[in-house]
């Protein structure tokens, strides 16, 4: 899993910061999450290829969010697209892009799909045959959702040695990934376990922004491999994150000791406070494995 | 009259270029004029003050001119902007941006007023005691138009050595400025002339983009200081220019000639092309004052 932060700021865009998205991928395949104003020139920036993203997932509608979706859908227009796209967001936002197509009087060359999400219960939104994403119910002063990714487990793992040795034709390879057993010409059956190792346990990424501390999400959170989390004020602001329906740093880190992931990275900054270990500082009192989401900044897992 | 160009690439905002805006400054008022994605961190990064901005103007309804304005109306918002807003532009206008500002659930807290261009001839969409626009109507794929911006005659200059002749106390200054003739306290009348300069001549700035050659817009441009005309391709794709319902470079010079216009500024280029000369030089063969537009580049008149 690789997480690009295209934008992690909250608010307006400025000079040097961008409003909320981000390019995750799961094996070769990507997930852009969240869309605010600038993030075509972002993708541009951080190289990401325009053809490789085929589904786009909007927590809510709120500009900073959002913004950027129809002009990202209109320069894939023009850039000549002929592979689908699926749009993943709150109801209302096919008529906010499919007006603005129709004012401009271009309607994309490509299929373009939208999934209207209107559940307050977690539901699983996509699945193919590497990846499940669900939403996480958020609350926000709007309707939001968050999501979370899964890694399907992948193919086991082949000893080449013990392949070798049997001196099996690398036809069975795919065969024996799937965990079949081997039978050789005399009719010797090689158990799959000698021939292979367990795989990569499955990871997964779980993307909740914007919304106050909401504790009963935990269960869903329970042992994610990372959990971006908003944090758009330090405690010191505490007052102002319930009324606005967002999360201090501190919040952050309860969610995540709680639910026992593997990783938090903050994000969604205010663009009061002028230093993001303010952030980091807080989140790191209550829990260990803290990173802070950048512009540009990449994570694997 | 002081021009700043945000923007002037066509089609798809880039790294290092933007679609269409640009803010139009006469005496000390900003007009905004279109308002392609990434304007208002265009107006950041060339430290124009929002809160100048009362009055945008849009040509036409294509992203590259329009989905950075509901992100600046946002933006207002959030800055807690208190002055009004109008925003003048076609038909759909009004509904492409209250729609998104329903489903994020934030109207502004300041008065947005919508003035929806419809007429097919030139029509004066504002005016105050120093300035008046009319639209000039265009030819593109959808409904669009210009802009012509003229100054209203300013004051007469003073002669400051006439007055401090006739020993005329400051408190008369502004009635002679104003054409007023002046009487002395013996009854003496000093005729205006030989108190004042006639003003600088009123400017003009005309505004047209998108459109394909439109000579009937001549008599209406017919000497104005400044004319800033798309030139999205050069004649070498001529045969792109009309049904995509643009101009080349060769055609703005001609309206430039045409219209005996004091300067011609060429924008909205094709990024398909390497080098702005190819534009400027091509206009050039037409017409003697070709400036070339490009982003961040300001034009004093």
């Amino acid at each position: 899993m690789k997480l690009t932060i295209l934008g992690c700021y909250a608010a307006t865009p400025r000079s040097f910061t961008n409003p909320t998205s981000q390019v995750l991928e799961i094996r070769n395949e990507l997930f852009l999450i969240d869309c605010g104003e600038g993030t075509q020139v972002e993708l541009r920036r951080n190289k990401v290829k325009f053809s490789k993203i085929k589904h786009v997932f909007i927590s809510h509608l709120h500009g900073d969010h959002f913004f950027g979706l129809v002009g990202l859908i209109a320069t894939f227009r023009l850039l000549n697209r002929k592979k689908e796209l699926h749009v993943y967001g709150p109801k209302g936002i096919k008529e906010a892009i499919t007006l603005q197509l129709k004012l401009s009087n271009s309607w994309t060359n490509y299929p373009l799909y939208f999934h209207v999400l209107e559940e307050k219960m977690p539901e699983r939104i996509y699945e193919d045959d590497k990846v499940t994403v669900d939403t996480i119910p958020l609350k926000h002063r709007i309707y939001a959702n968050g999501f979370l990714f899964r890694e399907k487990p992948g193919d086991r793992k082949l000893n080449i040695h013990a392949a070798q040795k049997y001196k099996i034709d690398v036809v069975y390879y795919k065969k024996i990934k799937a965990g079949k057993d081997m039978v050789l010409d005399d009719g010797t059956v090689i158990p799959n376990a000698e021939l292979t190792f367990d795989p990569d346990p499955p990871k997964s990424y779980a993307f909740c922004s914007d919304t106050v501390y909401k504790p009963d999400n935990i269960p869903q959170l329970k042992g994610v491999t990372a959990l971006y989390h908003e944090a758009t004020f330090i405690e010191k602001h505490a007052d102002l994150a319930q009324p606005t329906g967002h999360s201090t740093a501190k919040q952050a880190g309860k969610i995540a000791l709680e639910a026992e992931v593997k990783n938090l990275i903050l994000g969604h900054y205010s663009t009061r406070y002028p230093d993001l270990d303010l952030f980091g500082d807080e989140a790191k009192e209550i829990f260990d494995n803290v990173l802070l989401a950048d512009d540009g900044k990449v994570f694997e897992f």
